[in-house]
């Protein structure tokens, strides 16, 4: 059993942690939390002994009956293994504890490239994991558009790739961020960051993205146009789509025209936190123009997307499971991953 | 068993359908749906047979890859009940369906109290429901309204109730229904229709509500006050919110402050389609001024109030269980329901 | 002095009414509303006489204080030209009382082409108006693409064109469409209807159009991607834009990255209404990469980019401006038309 | 002349400068900002001096084409008088350098009281700030509480106020705050600060207010409820609004609903930046039950409703003007203060 320290049990931490307690190979040694909130409570109920950054604050968290075991470096002693979901820039200045510790870590999309010097896919780069100390797991957007290019250069090369992305302006729990009535270019110069954070995974595509942000809490949307080198058809596409593990089909006859009325299904399907963890493309939207332009709008689950990737990385950089199929496919069983459509 | 068939299965009706199925006494016998859609396979993955108002379309469903059991009137024959959870005022219109066909029915807050002649609520009327071919459940709001000022009636005598409720514009999954930013007078006038709702299930309170409706999905949030007849203290009035079994208690210590941060929680604590079937009453917002005058905020899940009332009366008006309190435990136990705080 | 006569005086109408008063060659005759309401009193407050379009309603009316002239057929008699702002289809079913009074007529974007036969933007295709008994101004999105397409096309010619749309929910006074929290695809298929009204008025162009709509009510924002026939620079198109009247530059030094910002600026401006009459490009965003792929974002103010269109419109078919920038340089000027950077 | 100086020229700031400026009495002698921006640009269209918190970012502003005139200690000393309209907490930090040159100044409600020692409002306390060397106007909730509150309390009494207030979660132009989909209780306890605000003008009055926070961007709405001293009707009510100065009636015929309506009306009627100077008491909301419990909704345009009380309140401290309703008549007029209904 590998031991998994989740170090940051937020938005990101608690449905890692969920999923790492799923997994028959791996178990969950401690989460951490810096204050008394509503996820303390939660850790609480799900059995994890939760640990805390600050031991001065140990009373606080006693007088309202979270119980403490300990601070984080004694959660990261435990560890073999520690997922750094801290907020963005944190995890960073976590790193000499974990060098010091000697301890593998994996950071989140929050976090630059440099922070790991390598960054991880599951479908796109497992193999090169083994060993390493470090990885870093793209970000939500990142790791959407990972996976489909992959999928998509694998089966018929792509030569240029252009994505509009509408992101949300807060996570659903967060009440302080918005906007509440705009649509904030993010940023106003072209490129956005998003092309070049996925050439930290795949070095050689031509990529150029552009970013928005909206006034909504759940999932963001990507419209996505891709030259590719050879030409196609849309049915080869759908192929291409239907048997990749982490891509799911919004099937037209279930009417979904929106990222709403997809989480209400796959809160209906009883997906954990309503999580769509694979990327959802619409089934309508996937087009093939002159053979060669493909086209498709995609949803991106901004909480859940990375959650599987991060359970892969696990495996990959512990050397346990050496194929990436193997580890994607024990991770879907283990979730109880079944295809949307 | 009682045979419950759930004419209407969207936003109320799929979750009744659940929370029947979960319950020791009673099972579905089938729901229904007018059109394909995304709960049209929602059912069959729950398997629950489907069946649909206009046999014409049956070759459309199969197309879809989804089986139709037959038309809506077969369901309503197999039935020893029915919820209707149609659209408010489609219900008004099955009434004749049954009638013909001897049926007992429970309507929703959609349709008027005429639609039934008597008005449901558990705590505060579940023997008057005995023997009744048909009873409305009343409405998300009233319901929220009508379990607290029940609750301190019983407890100090309620001398005058006002409250403003600030309503959520569209259901999560709806995406047509605004506004986008704005607040609307719902109505311009004073008072609202809730409070004369109220009375159909109280008679005798006296009650005066203002509502408005703003741009957020997911609960409405009501700012209570109420005068006593009984001079009483805060710790008084927390104590029979404890020990209510349909009031839960949003704790300081979670630093829950919002509907959002609500949600975020009851999908954290694992609730089946992050249901909140209590009232959320917030801890800190309990307040006594003078001894008699009593405020409040509560969050109602626009959702998820009414579906345990929905089991209850299934009983009371099936006489199969006599005592309220024993029905309201065995419909909790049997959702798993608890306490959020 | 052209008589004008506003069927329809709602969110365009009102706007086009002031537009026409304001130029030295028109004048309103008169406007149309169908029920009382805060627009029939600003037609008042204007000095614009108000012809209803049922006279039964009249009473109505003259209770809340408000003149009423005659009805609609009474006003489109008087007129030369009548500007039809009536909803979307409406249009359609007043063509007859124009042809049957013989009147020229102009309809605005929410009508198919084929209401008119022949749809008009300024920079385009003035001089095909001349002598037309009716025009449709096409609507906002297409009016800010073919300006936009329009300029490039003759500066460096166009060879493709992928533009992503990103329109608002609902316009700032309606409180009932929405969504409230959602991006919906507009449609789920790929191209959206945009493209093909762009040919209506450019018929050589190859365009690829998608859409989404969001929860916002105040302008649509376009990414926008061109491939150039001719190779050029980024200063090369700025030059095009800068000295384009219906083009105007977002300045990187105001700060402002979204359409929020942009309307605060155009409120402070003192542009009636907030109106942005002109395509607002983001200067920051625009792109030229490898020479020939141009990018930038531009804001569309859905209610009152084709004002100004109607007005020349108004001067095409009537022939008394025959040099379109003569007539639009008219326009700009009776609107106080002043560069927003 | 009354020489002004507007130290933050933002949401307040310049709308106080268009206000002063209008004015038969008084001039603005400079308006200050820190940075380049929107603002900035905006100052120079309207020619007033633009003054800067740190003379070292003199070559920004130059190179954006913004001329400097100085620094804010340059402008202070200019004036007779400053309208402190910085954001919440500076104000208090700017009081030594006032008090240094000897300076009077008044400080907006995002200040506490002790800022000033003495808070404003035209109606309720004009003559007690003759002389004064400091006042605070409060802030945009109290005023509209203090207005009504006061209004009805010469005419009636007022035994005891509760007030639910609705508030905007962000202004029209800022991006950054949210809530995006939350009712957020602000704060969960009861009362909220509002109440022992409106004591700071009117320190006689019973009150309590709740608050609440929204996703909307313009116009808070309150819900007021009033136990009155004397006994009386609608119609006495209506009459004491009709002919109060600071009030406006949104009258039933127009239709009116929502602040979002309300402000498509303003921006028709052509007030400046679509300001709302006044309160917006809603016609068909206005009750009197039992002859002693008034009832009304009021919307409140946070950017707005101070803006005439500093005008009044630069006369008050300047003792130019002895009369409160003489400075209020003069203030009206100055801005062209039409009545909405």
């Amino acid at each position: 059993m590998i031991k998994v320290a989740i170090n940051g049990y937020g938005t990101i931490g608690k449905r890692v942690a969920d999923a790492v307690a799923a997994q028959p190979d791996m178990e969950v040694i401690g989460v951490s939390k810096t204050s008394v909130s509503a996820e303390a409570y939660i850790a609480g109920k799900r059995g994890y002994p939760l640990y805390i950054a600050d031991l001065a604050k140990k009373p606080e968290f006693e007088k309202a009956g979270i119980e403490v075991a300990g601070d984080v470096e004694a959660m990261v002693k435990g560890a073999d293994i520690i997922i750094d979901a801290t907020p963005g820039g944190v995890g960073a200045k976590n790193r000499p504890l974990y060098e010091r510790l000697g301890k593998k870590a994996i950071y989140q999309g929050g976090e630059g490239h440099d922070v790991a010097g390598f960054s991880f896919n599951a479908h796109a780069n497992y193999k090169e994991a083994t060993g390493k100390q470090f990885a870093r797991v793209v970000s939500c957007n990142t790791t959407g558009l990972v996976r489909l290019i992959h999928a998509l250069d694998q089966a018929f090369g792509v030569e240029r790739v252009r994505a509009v992305m509408i992101r949300r302006g807060a996570d659903p729990g967060d009440v302080k961020r918005g906007p509440v009535d705009a649509i904030v270019l993010n940023p106003t110069t072209i490129p956005s960051h998003h092309g070049p954070d996925v050439l930290t995974v795949l070095p050689h595509i031509n990529i150029v993205t552009l970013a928005m942000i909206v006034p909504t809490t759940f999932m963001h949307m990507h419209s996505i146009q891709m030259d590719l080198k050879r030409k196609t058809t849309r049915d080869e596409v759908m192929a291409v789509f239907e048997k990749h593990n982490r891509i799911g089909i919004v099937r037209k006859a279930t009417g979904i025209k929106s990222n709403a009325q997809l989480r209400e299904y796959t809160q209906d399907l009883g997906r954990p936190r309503t999580d769509l963890w694979e990327n959802g493309i619409f089934e309508e939207s996937v087009s093939v123009l002159d053979g060669k332009e493909f086209y498709c709008f995609q949803a991106i689950h901004q909480e859940a997307d990375v959650v599987p990737e991060n359970i892969d990385c696990i495996r990959a950089m512990m050397g346990t499971v050496k194929d990436p199929e193997e580890s994607i496919r024990m991770t879907n069983k283990a979730l109880d991953f079944v295809p949307i459509g």
